[in-house]
């Protein structure tokens, strides 16, 4: 909306939003609730009162986009409040749908004290829910990124956690050596993590608290977090007729126009195109929502910008630990039927002559035999998200782990060992392509 | 040495050293000096008696290479203890004699209490002087990495610091809106600092102290360090007829050859590569001196390796401020012709809601119109050394500041904003490569 109003100052820009929240950073929400000074508006970016002052955008919370005509152009919505009904008209549309957090057919998933993690209202939920109910413990259904960023407010609040994860691994789809790191963290904070666990039933219990039934026993907690996933938010779009992609969020191109005309979609309810796969990805990130956003904002407007993609980076934070990943895991590469090596390093963060030198573990995808760099894992007690933006840089080139090799990156005792381990994962990988390749390595040993 | 027997394990591989100590890391030399805790040898990776029985590479400390003679291919040796020379033949020479510290002909350079520091020896030197007489007060003449971060050992130490710089700004060559936050650190760490001073001669006071004179006036001191660049130690290879380059450093090529058959130079006494302005460049660092070396050692036992170039990539920290540079600064851009801009942008470190946000102040340099990427230099108190290398890879693969602003980079609260100061530099300067093209920005504001 604002790069619409920006594009076009003579627009008239009205953004419709089902909840009463809008222009939220919900990534900062587990940190917010483990921070009991902290008030969860503070995630507000921009209030309602101040688009409308200050960027000229009405924005019509609690004003639910019930039908897309896109034949008429037009949308159905219904004022939650006012409980009525009207017809909105547009020139062009964005569908910004979002996505909600997956809840599993669980018996019992809508007890009292069972959350989901998504929204500013959830986390609003479970911060009000913790202030009054103080409990004691807590179970985290899933080991992703939210369940571990959870696991550490929670434990910040002196609360026993309970980590709860269906597959073989925390972090499902990471390289294992990866995600054994990370368990091992989660374990020496204290939190108890159980992996391939059904879980079952939710019921509450005679005390006023929650027991969480599984097959290897109970559970019992006194707040249950459910983070198991998202799904795109497309029931509208398909209702509409707009066309779903292959990963089954909403299809668009470049200019983020689905296959409607004046329709464009972005954000966690759309595809990407992904810049090493080559194909439409569902990778529901904060930023790339935000740029989706703004390109189709602006030429919903008017002007012709293009979403060039995404390299799937992401990371998180959990207790001490950074991890991070770019690019392909061994799951997608092995779908597209790619030849390569999945190369583990580790080295240290800085020089042995500075203090508080971490190991930096790595694991770099690269194909056979040309060596291009697929995707990398890092993960370790030191700066590791912008040694992947490094190597996000480096797929996005098109780099092989040769150049990456190459690469004349920074050293200075208290920045960064000689050979950076990026420099060390990229002559381990090297040398693991040659070798897959049967070719000789170039004379290096 | 080290790479040159594990390319050929039957040669016999022969290092000179004309001083003591061979395989220290020179740059943890500062911080050493700040930590009466650790000792100056700590530096050393591998000890002469470890190279001859883990590497069978036979290291003569206080032997110096006095004369080669590429015809007969010999070395003519001084044998510094045994005071006696003899002529040692080889194969294949390796010319690795590094660079010096530059002494100005100053006046009093040589008094006790005055030093320099490039070797183990100075920082042993300096180590010894302060544990000893216990300085109050120390003059560093020349504020560029190395005076910046001797005068936070110093401070570590208790020792009061005056820095005196002959240029306009602290970090000569770097870009004044840099030097400055540099400065401010300086000074609110309480080192004095004087800019455009000229000084004079160093002389003994009557109460065993120093006296510095300047055209501003005498800066009183117990030790004084002069620390104004280095120059590289070309003489040797100079008498031998071996061919410098433009930048008077050892002319080689991307296999570090001389102009000379079967002579070899890596490190501090030769040219690099630079990928940016495609000329030979004099850069001397730890890292590239490094691969150089690696390079130079497997090439003259019969490996083919080429070292790439560099792209002029640097970094330091001082007090809690990292500083790193990549690519061209303002001079080489001139003097290349080059119609660029320099942007200069802010951004915070990580996202509002998470802690410990720091501004990190970006200037970029584009190329007018086609928005090249030719450099980048970076402070802030936070992770700024990794930046860095995005945009050195990002200058190694030819990106324009599109191509940098369309990057997908990690975010997540703790480890970045949504839009990276990386992201945001490029987005600053997209624009004003657009202005100063006079075309028109592709629509966006």
């Amino acid at each position: 909306a604002s790069q619409a109003r920006r594009v076009l100052p003579s627009a008239e820009v009205i953004a419709l939003e089902r909840g009463r929240d809008v222009s939220y950073g919900s990534c900062g929400i587990p940190y917010n609730i483990g921070d009991p000074g902290r008030r969860i508006d503070d995630l507000i970016a921009i209030s309602k009162e101040r688009f409308l002052s200050e960027r000229k955008i009405e924005v019509r919370t609690e004003h639910e986009a019930r039908a897309i005509d896109t034949e008429k152009k037009k949308v159905e919505v219904w004022d939650i409040e006012g409980k009525k009904a009207y017809d909105l008209p547009y020139d062009k549309l964005v569908v910004a749908t979002g996505a909600r957090a997956f809840r599993p057919p669980l018996e019992g998933i809508d007890l009292p004290g069972v959350f989901v993690l998504r929204e500013l209202s959830h986390g609003a939920a479970i911060k009000a829910f913790i202030a009054e109910r103080k409990p004691a413990r807590a179970v985290i259904v899933g080991a992703g990124y939210i369940g571990a960023e959870m696991a550490e407010a929670l434990r910040r609040l002196g609360i026993q956690v309970t980590v709860l994860e269906i597959m073989d691994q925390a972090l499902p789809g990471w390289q294992p050596e990866i995600a054994a790191l990370l368990e091992q963290e989660l374990l020496r904070n204290g939190v108890a993590l159980e992996i391939q666990i059904k879980v079952g039933a939710i019921e509450s219990t005679r005390d006023g608290g929650l027991r969480v039934q599984t097959d290897r026993g109970a559970f019992e907690a006194d707040l249950v977090l459910v983070s198991v996933g998202v799904r795109p938010n497309t029931e509208l779009a398909q209702q509409a007729g707009i066309a779903l992609g292959e990963t089954r969020a909403i299809a668009v191109d470049g200019r983020m126009r689905t296959d409607r005309p004046d329709v464009f979609a972005a954000g966690d309810c759309a595809e990407a195109y992904h810049l090493v796969s080559k194909r439409p990805a569902y990778i529901p990130l904060g930023d790339t929502a935000n740029k989706q956003g703004k390109v189709a904002g602006a030429n919903a407007a008017g002007a012709d910008r293009v979403f060039r993609g995404i390299v799937g980076t992401a990371g998180f934070k959990a207790f001490e630990l950074q991890v991070a990943r770019t690019g392909l895991g061994a799951y997608e590469i092995q779908k597209l039927s790619i030849e390569a090596v999945a190369a583990l390093s580790e080295h240290q963060s800085v020089a042995p002559s500075y203090p508080g030198s971490q190991t930096i573990t790595t694991v770099l995808f690269a194909e056979v035999p040309s060596g291009r760099l697929l995707g990398a894992q890092m993960i370790g007690r030191a700066p590791v998200g912008k040694r992947i933006d490094v190597l996000a840089t480096a797929i996005t080139a098109g780099m092989t782990v040769d150049d990456v090799e190459a690469l004349d990156l920074v050293y200075a005792p208290p920045l960064a060992p000689v050979y950076d381990p990026i420099l060390v994962a990229a002559t381990v990988a090297r040398k693991q392509v040659a070798r897959a390749g049967k070719g000789t390595p170039n004379g290096r040993g």
